[in-house]
């Protein structure tokens, strides 16, 4: 008997994300990885994105924090399935806490699922969950430096949102330098500046969004 | 023959932790392990301490980075001894990390040893590195609900710089929350303001911190 060896924590995580990719493509339903430091915006975000693309897209959204269910009832008020996973200590999401929760998500009703990381810019950008992409925001109040320290998540997804533009006129920050070492690391990342707070930029973002999700 | 076994991984890096902490200890050096989420101006933080304190304190400084050196650079130009760690995609700094450099930081000639860690508001809560107190900073741009969705370095932490005040007008932040909710997870958590653009609250930050240096 030959014994199959998983070497690899990364192997064994990408095995289950294949598998829910599957059960994605099955029913149809596209899938974002969302990823970001903490307090980068993500819920705001997600908040901003369903009430802009409610009406023309079905979306369903999966919360990953630690510990809290706050954000899921943030979009729990807003009517749309939601379910909360908290890693109790852990630091981001792997392919096995999605496919734990897929049976309390009606996968067939939904044209987009949203998956909120938990908030890191390292760990998240390791491990796949079977997504169709990875999206990452960064909070322009952290500073222009971020690509270059951080370049993993920069080289794993496919869009960039630039959020909280509405600091821009009181703090340092240079978004030529963002944008030019964003793109240093991965020359077809999409880059989007928006304010979740004034809702500047939201639309450009949702309709660019729908058109994936409509292929 | 008996066969230790380390079964955890957190606790052969405790032994090796304990083991920094007596060179720090015999070397008569205070040592912090400084920790946030990416961008929260740990750097900034340090410029302004370091030049609040230089002429009293010898300070020296561990860099910790995924990758690049713009941090040692900005810290090397103060005139302090530096050295630069790169994880190179690792998510915090361990005890083993820090062992490596100490042969290059004059431990004999310094008062305080500040280690900045990795950019994570997660992973570096789990791990000693032989300080005698981890600090940590929260930028305010980052929102009250750090402290309950991010509870174990609020609770590890002796005390919490909120940072980036000077924008406290342009966004919608519950200072008064962010104060009950780290006091109630760690209530001897002691809480500065500070900005460190603008230089406010960092002399009683320093003054603090020089009464437990020099005791």
């Amino acid at each position: 008997m030959k014994v199959k060896v998983v070497t690899n924590i990364l192997e064994a995580n990408d095995r289950i994300a294949d598998e829910n990719r599957r059960i994605f493509q099955e029913a149809g339903v596209y899938v974002i990885n969302m990823m970001s430091g903490p307090g980068a915006g993500k819920t705001s975000l997600l908040v901003r994105t369903i009430q802009e693309m409610q009406k023309k897209v079905k979306i369903g959204v999966i919360e990953g924090d630690i510990a809290g269910t706050d954000d899921a009832e943030r979009i729990d008020s807003l009517g749309v399935p939601v379910v909360q996973i908290n890693t109790g200590g852990g630091c981001h999401l792997d392919a096995n806490m999605i496919r734990e929760v897929l049976p309390d998500m009606p996968l067939n009703d939904l044209d987009l699922l949203i998956i909120e990381n938990v908030g890191n810019l390292v760990c998240p950008a390791e491990f796949k969950v079977g997504e169709d992409m990875k999206v990452m925001l960064l909070s322009v109040a952290e500073g222009h430096d971020k690509p270059l320290k951080y370049p993993l998540m920069f080289q794993e997804s496919s869009a960039l949102l630039l959020n909280k533009i509405d600091l821009l006129p009181y703090i340092d920050v240079d978004m030529a330098k963002i944008r030019k070492d964003s793109l240093s690391l991965n020359p077809k990342l999409k880059i989007f500046e928006v304010s979740c707070k004034t809702g500047q930029g939201i639309s450009e973002w949702a309709q660019w969004l729908e058109t994936l999700v409509k292929k």
